[in-house]
């Protein structure tokens, strides 16, 4: 991996969260350090950090930090709150929520500590693992479309969208990735971009609305993308945009993929209908980028996600291997 | 109309062009005086003023103006490089170039300006007949997502794609407007939302990717959209985005309608795949907004257009009726 460390955990148990601040990316690498659970909540909500399997990374070693002054349901209740769609949050949270309770503070502490950092080395494995199953998708010349960032800036390192390709790479092939610049927030143009000219794989970064045009001239043959929670069903919610590129896939007769570790599924939820979608503001889309770009007043809409339905989905890319077709009796074999 | 005038001829024969600079709205309401023919090109070139109606009637008061220091050919060669993809740039060049010429040249140059006035004048007509064509789709209650702008500020007046609804809105219907922000230069939202607002019909901005879940969540039952060109057969060349919209739209069964003026129609190109795309600069998307978005030296695709095939136009709303079904014999009927 060239890519500097998304996350590390700095010292040990009296140590912090060192996190790269992605608000600033691509024009500026500058790291942040979280010494309190405010700190850590802050940088979840405003997205200095963030991909599910990254925040979920995030929230364990919260938990650390955070119980030096509450207890840990306190802690975990309060980093709940920071973002209400990305099912790992709650999954790493219940995790560390469900440790034994140690004979002295400190002795909990010690747990709590080593069960953040399973967490993070577990991701670190699992998008490798996610990695090799789905480069084996990526043929010699194959054109990929790829919406937001689900690269190792996303999770600990190596990403879940991302790691077939980085994969893909190591492994000597020639490909060419088709990158949405994804808005509001351009994850896709400020940090995927990036992170893929540091592996020196070839890319174009393109608006959302020219996706149609790309496959329309038959420059994409698959698309993978990432996922923020996925129903039992294989329903899956991803950055809003993500529906809307699964659409003109099918209309293009184009395999769309997503990559997601297992912690990623909800099997609590039958279909994508369940899965509550966060409403972020509207400054995002009228004053994006520090300029105003539309009237006073004017009404916005702005889901951070959508759902994509599983018929739309050729197959789920999990670090227990591929699930095709998507159905809830595929995803229950894969994930027993 | 409420709206301020997009363009005004200010004076007599020696007088000059006044337009809104569309570029700084919509925080700022100011208007650019074209006083040279590089004024005029640079004005089309840089979209102070866009929309094909609106460039084309541009150029003829540019060919008076740039008859003062340049022959009749010189000044329309010259103004035909401003841009290349809307054919209303070079039909009213043309229809300019065709006039006899004078005993003198002043009286060549009267009868330039009367030429110019009276393509002003019919455009103006033009657009309220197509809005009373298109008015009666839209039924009392519809949602109407739009992308990009073909309202007043395209036109010399009231537009083509919004003129619809600015008729269905005098006809005292209420709707309501899902605006496509449109990347890059985001005429959705800073024309479309700010024109909108100027004659009190309620709209939604959103960004491009999210128009597939507001189709999803059924907020939409009529798409309407302008064009820049249109071949005998119905391809046609509009905004980079549109292509999309139109297979999302057939995949949610919502119908997608193209409103454009007979001048539109370019009946020398048996199909869309004859019409040029004109590639735009990396840094509308790579610094679209005053900030850099992506990273230094990242390869980007930014055509200006796409093509939508006839099959996913349900109709062509025209000033002499409505084309439906939409295909070379129903196209060839009207226009005679």
């Amino acid at each position: 991996m060239s890519s500097p460390r998304t996350l590390a955990w700095i010292g040990d148990l009296d140590g912090y969260l060192r996190i790269i601040d992605q608000t600033l990316l691509p024009t500026k690498l500058q790291y942040c350090d979280l010494k309190t659970a405010e700190e850590v909540w802050e940088a979840i909500r405003s997205l200095r950090v963030r991909g599910a399997p990254a925040i979920g990374v995030t929230a364990a070693y919260g938990v650390v930090i955070g119980t030096r002054s509450r207890d840990l349901d306190q802690t975990c209740d309060y980093l709940a709150t920071a973002r209400p769609t990305a099912v790992n949050l709650f999954w790493a949270l219940e995790r560390m929520r469900r440790l034994q309770r140690g004979s002295s503070s400190e002795e909990m502490r010690r747990r709590l500590l080593a069960e953040a950092a399973a967490i993070d080395a577990e991701d670190r494995q699992m998008c490798r693992a996610i990695g090799q199953v789905g480069a084996a998708l990526i043929a010699e010349k194959t054109g990929v479309l790829t919406h937001c960032n689900a690269g190792a800036l996303a999770t600990s390192e190596y990403g879940t969208a991302l790691a077939p390709m980085f994969l893909a790479a190591e492994e000597g092939r020639r490909f060419h990735v088709f990158v949405d610049e994804t808005r509001p927030l351009l994850q896709g143009a400020r940090l995927t971009a990036w992170e893929l000219q540091q592996h020196q794989i070839p890319l174009t970064l393109i608006c959302d609305n020219m996706a149609a045009q790309v496959m329309k001239e038959g420059r994409v043959q698959l698309v993978i993308v990432g996922a923020d929670r996925i129903a039992a069903n294989g329903d899956t919610a991803n950055k809003i945009g993500t529906y809307g590129v699964a659409v003109l896939a099918q209309a293009h007769a184009i395999p769309f993929y997503v990559a997601a570790p297992s912690s990623t599924f909800d099997l609590s939820l039958a279909s994508g209908d369940a899965i509550p979608i966060e409403q972020r503001a509207a400054e995002e889309i009228t004053h994006g980028f520090g300029r105003q770009t539309a009237p006073d007043g004017v009404q916005v809409y702005n889901p951070a996600f959508d759902v994509t339905p599983a018929r739309l989905i050729a197959g789920i890319i999990t670090e227990k291997g591929l699930i095709q077709p998507v159905n809830a009796d595929s995803i229950r074999t894969l994930l027993q």
